[in-house]
């Protein structure tokens, strides 16, 4: 019911989601539901919510293993790869849970805006750690990898609408060289 | 009415957002709905979402005319700062409308979609013009001017939740000298 809910929460918002069909999504026996969330929508939410927030962060840290060449651009390109993948795969159709619910939820429930918190922190922290891993001084490091994940999640809004990949291109293309650059002290970024 | 819609849509989404509701915010009289909008909620969406494209293309426009410094990054600040003033406003409680209708709406809505395409070129092309008035080479305009918009739509979403601006400032920081630096054609960002 947690992968129903998160699949669900992509494609169409969380206020756009209902209980009734993630039930029926997940194919899960009547009464389930209020068995295992007795916290109901906002519960299982939650969980989804966090869910994906693990699942950007395991993806984080097996790019960084396999990485070749080991340099910020190449992890920027592996991340927007899974998306990349992901878009086409589902022909634009769905997007990232995390900002779909921070779009429609986070205004009206605390408990979703503070696991949001959670979520987005659980792959900001990895991904610092292996900008930095890869020679990303660490002063620079949490700031770009927020503005990675900004502009990534804002590229897979563009891409979905307009259909096509332009977007995550365009990330990949103009941020990839200033990760790259933020490892050479000589040149720092802000003064060339 | 419009901006009744355009407002809830930017706390709640458009799925969390009720026609209902939006005729009482609007203090509008029962029936003006259907008389103005014979489309109902999906009509009313997308001349919402219309209105709130050109309204982000009017400000590019107005920033660029009264800029100083007159570079690329002094631009960039400006449009951050009008996100900035907005979410400190509304204490992080609303974002953008465009990017809260691509989450729950673009894959259910055909109509929407489209919609969503053209505001989006709407703010994007003014922003390409300003980028290569302020001497960004022609051929890199249109891609740096869809990451700033990738960067900051996804940066409003992390200040939204964060409520707090870091995730502004960082796209400020580290975007502003890659925008500048691609001014000067002897050194391309993409080999420093």
């Amino acid at each position: 019911m947690v992968r129903s809910a998160a699949q669900l929460m992509r494609r169409k918002g969380v206020s756009g989601t209902g209980m009734r069909e993630i039930v029926l999504d997940a194919d899960a026996p009547r009464g389930s539901l209020q068995h295992y969330f007795p916290g109901g929508k906002e519960e299982l939410v939650g969980e989804a919510l966090l869910w994906m927030g693990s699942v950007a962060a395991r993806r984080t840290g097996r790019h960084l293993e396999r990485l070749d060449p080991r340099t910020p651009s190449a992890l920027l390109t592996a991340i927007v790869e899974d998306w990349r993948a992901d878009l086409v795969r589902e022909e634009f159709t769905a997007g990232c849970p995390l900002l779909a619910a921070a779009a429609d939820t986070a205004s009206t429930s605390d408990h979703i805006r503070r696991v949001l918190v959670q979520a987005f922190e659980g792959w900001q922290e990895p991904l610092t750690a292996a900008l930095a891993n890869l020679g990303v001084p660490a002063e620079r490091a949490p700031t770009l990898a927020m503005l990675v994940i900004s502009a990534v999640e804002g590229a897979i809004v563009l891409a979905r609408i307009r259909a096509d990949l332009a977007p995550l291109d365009a990330v990949v293309t103009e941020l990839g060289p200033v990760l790259d650059a933020s490892t050479r002290p000589g040149r720092p970024a802000a003064t060339t």
